[in-house]
């Protein structure tokens, strides 16, 4: 697909060696909104970068997206589908990583964090459906560990090659 | 579907600051039980709490459930379907934790870890399918690094709300 | 599957108790080959043995395979189908490790660290598929937590029992 391509306008590349010894392990309960209980852990604990380490559970009303098939950067919402589904679901993955915002980016403004996750669903027979998850409640139960990202200068900021917020160190 | 919803009878909220520094790296090989080789892990290392920080490798003779679409709190085992499948399958994603239970629940006695594994598996053409896994057997290897959670008190005991075995911090 | 069946020359067993305190922490950019570039913060970073933490992001132009149902080891490529597909999906799970070869494998040299990966994609409508990850394009990004594995033996040599290179600590 980008056999040859020059992309014009990207973020430097990185690498930073990062101290992942801080650990929180919690339980989200039944009712609770994911990113609304995520956000509380994030600011009552002083976590700037973040890793989830694993993640098991059940979810319902899950709001995620999907690439469409095709499409070519840069993109915007107009280039995913938005699929909202009831469930309940099993959570099979959820993965992901929390850094902050540079700028604003849809409702997000500069220093926010930006709680990104993808999520595998498991439905009743077994086939799987998932994406970049957007909106979650807690079914049954949510068991987290989640990593404080030290000894990091990750930040994100809208790129303009993949129109999307993009990580960077150099901000 | 939890909108304005209260819960009687929840466990209590909590979060701890843990340490993931004991790290096992194993192999179980063709043939071996995968809830009966890591139970023997288990034991043999004094593991209370644990986390799959990783695994992959193939299965077979999987058994696995999935929730019901709309079904509601609490479950029991009708509301959920069981898959029983050959394979073999790729195994892409095994996540999970280990906690001592409270009380009994099912088979398990007082003090017994409840091994709690999610699992993707990939069948012939690539599409995936998965679950709550309850049985498998080693097809090719499965490649794991299981963690040892220090400095947690989390253990877990059947709730109302949610009929399930569910974390707490408090017995 | 494997009922009462003995395998006459499988690797012997193994469990290591290792370190996974040095942390990467690093963003493939668009249009980057996911196995190239990963090559390159190996050898950087004297990475022997490694571990996936976390990965999500976007893929384009991926190849990966799948075990034909039914399949009995010893496997080769020709009880596995190719999937080759142009995408771009979102990455969901990227699962994995890396492992010094002895001996020789498909073009593998002797010493050559063989990088085991295994994926999970959301394509447009929420469906996934995936399996064992052979090529890949990055299209937006992808985002990598990799641990070096400190203290571990582990190298890989291919196997009479399951036809494909397997783990041991004994080499």
């Amino acid at each position: 697909m980008f056999k040859d391509r020059k992309f014009e306008g990207l973020e430097p590349r990185f690498m930073e060696k990062v101290d992942l010894s801080e650990v929180y392990f919690m339980r989200f309960r039944p009712g609770e909104d994911l990113f609304g209980r995520m956000m509380e852990v994030v600011k009552e604990n002083g976590i700037k970068q973040g890793v989830v380490l694993s993640a098991i559970g059940s979810l319902c009303d899950v709001s995620f997206r999907d690439l469409k098939t095709g499409s070519d950067l840069p993109l915007n919402v107009d280039k995913t589908n938005l699929m909202e589904e009831y469930g309940p679901f099993e959570l099979l993955t959820l993965e992901g990583n929390i850094v902050p915002l540079v700028g604003e980016f849809g409702g997000l403004k500069d220093g926010d964090p930006v709680i990104h996750l993808h999520c595998t669903l498991g439905t009743a027979y077994g086939s799987l459906f998932g994406g970049h998850l957007f909106k979650a409640t807690v079914f049954t139960t949510t068991e987290i560990f989640l990593a404080k990202v030290k000894n990091s200068r990750v930040k994100k900021k809208q790129g303009t090659v993949t129109g999307l917020t993009e990580m960077r160190t150099d901000l």
